[in-house]
């Protein structure tokens, strides 16, 4: 692509995280234009568009496709539907940003993979959490053999409250395919040099107990085994009353990095009550950088014809191993061999 | 007994926290009275009761709690002597202190239970970190209802390293017995209203890998299901280069409570390599304060004839019941139902 | 202004922080546009043009200022020239964004308000740090009565060193004018309903003793008193070996704020020497979103016609009298009534 | 003084403090004991022997120095009886632990340490900060040259509101002579190499403004340039609504340290409002490991006969040269050359 010329983007998915999306590549990045957006619910699309100024807005998908000018689309829909709509984007040649998770099953991820290997398409995925500024110095500092080996890991999600969401609505598994799909990316990339063996996972419904025999969970935690010996904690919940807390820690045979504080910024309050701090209560307030520098990393990677720093198909294939493993543990309840 | 007499101990084992304790007694304790010191490695105990300046020293327990004025005794001898000196202590009718773990089987802690109170003597575990300020705040805010019901909870047990000891000398399951035995009364007592009903551990020789086909684990994780839902991880490894790090998290519905911090004052360094701050690098200054209550707190339970505020032997029991049980998860490398 | 089109902006300064301001326009506004920038320096405004795709450069202010399309400008002059160009943008009906000071004297203050008043322009000037995070919740929270009336304040600039500039080409006072400026203003922004009755400044050249009969000052302290009867110190030092250190701390009759961190990520590192955090170097990246935020609303208040929400002149020309009350503070070694 | 005897210490003035240190004497010190108090208050020194189990009291100070069995005093009367008290302890031969401030004139400060030296007993002083961890670790750092030359300090007394106090009852200029006394020796103390040559201070009366006009000062600021040329502030004030509020800085011409912290422990709760900790509300549970180590110390200095590590007369001397030229300053509004 010629070095001065925008990447012209297509957003699949108009829905709360799609319409941030959007939002960044129209406002945040300056090399990025919106040139269309396509979301099935009435109105969705148009709406949006109207809103972040985009010409074109459309119903069908298909339609977004055939967009004359249009180098790379962004995937944001339920994600159920991704897969397919990876497929049909590569298909027409098109760059892709795909939301986690990438796929529900192992041969839907691998066909999303072989679709974008031999459209030669670009494929990232949306692991945000890699660009955060902690947790990108946490992953410098164990690649500059800061912490030695790595031996104890730990990865956590937890939603802001209160809990607002209709349990029926939610499909089961989202814990594992969804939220903690974040976590099992974290820990894979903070110990680069491991495999990961066996899996045990336990979860509940202790945000929601009227729902805990309808199959939903609204808390997990997850043990993972590395081949190297190393052993990883990922624990998730739905409903912290204190905001949207992302942590993580890596221990090794040298020391320890940890990342993640919920605290919005450095200022303090002191009075009658002690000393008191305000906390990130959204995703998109606390990783607007990251989630912008994906986008930006994303529309490199566009220009460049490949992904360089972000991570692609293969790494979703990684992270959903583990998030089958969990489901299939919480069934059988056992361990699972990966 | 009179309320200015000084409560008289006599010290069971010199070895490490043997000494420590003594000290504690002899020169941090001004309403007791280090009177005698037992153990059977020759000039251990008249070498401490010389530092100390305790008039009698002995190799025999028995010579000992033979002492006329005796009212309490500190068994600190290594963990499998722990249950026959307490019941001998007992049925002499001393007060007593025992350090972790009290017993190595339920039976030996029925024992235990069942002399002290057929005695009539009190009878206080070395659970020390209930008495640190940060873990006393936190079971306070729990009590007080800050956090709403515990959902998800985290104790770390990190020894400081370089790890110099010879592992051909360190018992088999020792993570558990001795190391992991204080997490597992820290969740117990920061969960106060549950009951733990399943067990996961998985260990292994991470910091001494030469001896991981010798039974040796210097690391462990384990995961405990309560019959409230909540789910606890408890981690220990035997070599953390940066210090001596103990740290506590419960996450309920309405909150979080965190302790534990391995930075050993608010002093901060800023130089050109960033901000640093010096560690807590041994037990016995990190927790100085915690040991000295505990102690100060045994000798009001002697004055007393109860304890009302330490942790007892029944609580030593829970705790050895989640040991026993990582034992068995380890070894059948299942989850054991308690 | 038409809403969907973008605010043509000229830059006028491309040294450090002009082309800074530059690249924000350029490349982290969405609805600015860089569309001229002058310099006299041969190729410098050429050069930085080419470099952000920029059509137009200049050595010539006026000849910026005669750009067909310009709707506002930046000025990032050195700061002796910034009155003059200011007055001249007036004349020529742009909105105008001066970098700090924007005078050196209070005749020249004055001359730039009335010249932006008769020309009705906007006028806001570089006080970037009301836009970071941590303070504006400071001020938020005095706004909101946490910590009642100020009565102790403190704010503080210490660049980043090693020191490397030639003593003998920054102007005298510098500290007073370019540097602490920013430090009065926060101080007088944060102490919103006092004003400043004398202040006692002291200075020296602790960094290069060698410039210090020179009339070179790298270090400043100055204490400020409000007609409320509170107090402020400002400090400044031009070497922090640690990295950009800028704090601020407001002590009320109902508790405190704090604000700034010099650490630069909730990253923290743990390893034998102890617990460390990388910290700031730079101010463009500590606070890149401060300075993103204060030209975003700069745009705003183009598209508005007016500034509701930044510093304006009267602001600079209050900062201002601060510093000139210093200068005169040193010279005669003693409090300077206002 | 035999190694095995305990120390036998009178304590002369039974107020707040005065019981606090007749209490460590009493219960924290194991090798020392209180044998005597006075007070000339009726009952006061009997009512706290009671309570300590102490067997002599008196309200006479020459009753107490003519116990038989006394090695030492600890004076902590109201200020303005120290110095005749403690000289005439020392023509009793008594070692000599002295609250701060030690004198209210150079004259008695210089008459005090005469005394001491001509009886040949140890005299300390009371500033206990200089054994607090957190301060204690920063001169270290400054000693192990970590951060240069120090060109910038801050030292900061802030006693816990609510302000309860009857103003009327408060002499003159306590502010210096009492509690900023505490912030002079601190910064001479970690400026080691320098000496103070000129004293700027400003006081008011923000917390009792109604006392404005009666000379009560409840809050303080004062600049002291040192002949190294660096420059240190320190601050006070009456109430502090969150706290006990004690800390210091010191910049240098390498790094920083910084000191002391009002969060009272490691714990943290995150709830709904957000992060908050408790904070220290008394300066006897803030520094009672300080307050014990400084007359262990002493202790320790009577048993050797000289004072080895803790600040003496001489210390006492030259932070009440700041006091004074503090009093100086605000009465006649100038910079006063020491």
């Amino acid at each position: 692509m010629p070095k001065n010329k925008a990447v012209n983007v297509g957003l699949i998915g108009a829905g709360r995280i799609g319409s941030f999306h959007g939002e960044t590549v129209a406002r945040r990045l300056v090399d990025a234009e919106l040139v269309a957006i396509a979301d099935p619910a009435p109105g969705a699309a148009a709406g949006l568009a109207g809103k972040l100024a985009v010409e074109s807005s459309y119903t069908d998908v298909a339609d977004l496709l055939a967009h004359p000018n249009l180098d790379a689309v962004i995937i944001a829909t339920p994600a159920r539907f991704h897969t397919n709509i990876l497929v049909q984007a590569a298909e027409a040649g098109k760059a892709i940003f795909c939301e986690k998770p990438m796929a529900l099953t192992l041969e839907d991820a691998d066909r999303a993979i072989a679709a974008a290997r031999s459209a030669g398409v670009p494929l990232q995925v949306g692991f945000n959490r890699r660009w955060d500024q902690a947790f990108s110095e946490g992953r410098a500092a164990i690649d500059g053999g800061r912490i030695g080996t790595p031996q104890l890991l730990r990865s956590l999600t937890r939603d802001p409250g209160p809990f607002g969401a209709d349990p029926a609505k939610i499909p089961q598994w989202t814990i594992f395919y969804e939220t903690l799909i974040h976590d099992f990316d974290t820990l894979l990339w903070l110990n680069p040099n491991a495999k990961p063996v066996e899996v045990t996972a336990v979860a509940d419904a202790l945000v929601r107990p009227d729902f805990a025999d309808k199959g939903f969970h609204d808390t997990a935690v997850v043990t993972i085994r590395f081949d190297n010996g190393s052993i990883a904690v990922a624990e998730a919940n739905f409903c912290a009353m204190y905001g949207y807390d992302i942590r993580g820690e890596v221990f090794g045979s040298g020391g320890m990095v940890t990342m993640g504080d919920v605290r919005r910024s450095s200022m303090r309050l002191f009075d009658k009550d002690g000393v008191s701090s305000e906390t990130w209560r959204r995703d998109t307030d606390h990783f607007v950088h990251g989630y912008t520098a994906q986008l930006a990393s994303f529309v490199t990677a566009v220009r460049r014809g490949e992904i360089t720093e972000g991570p692609t198909g293969i790494d979703a294939r990684n992270a959903l191993s583990i998030a089958l493993a969990c489901i299939e543990s919480v069934s059988r309840k056992a361990a699972i061999a990966l």
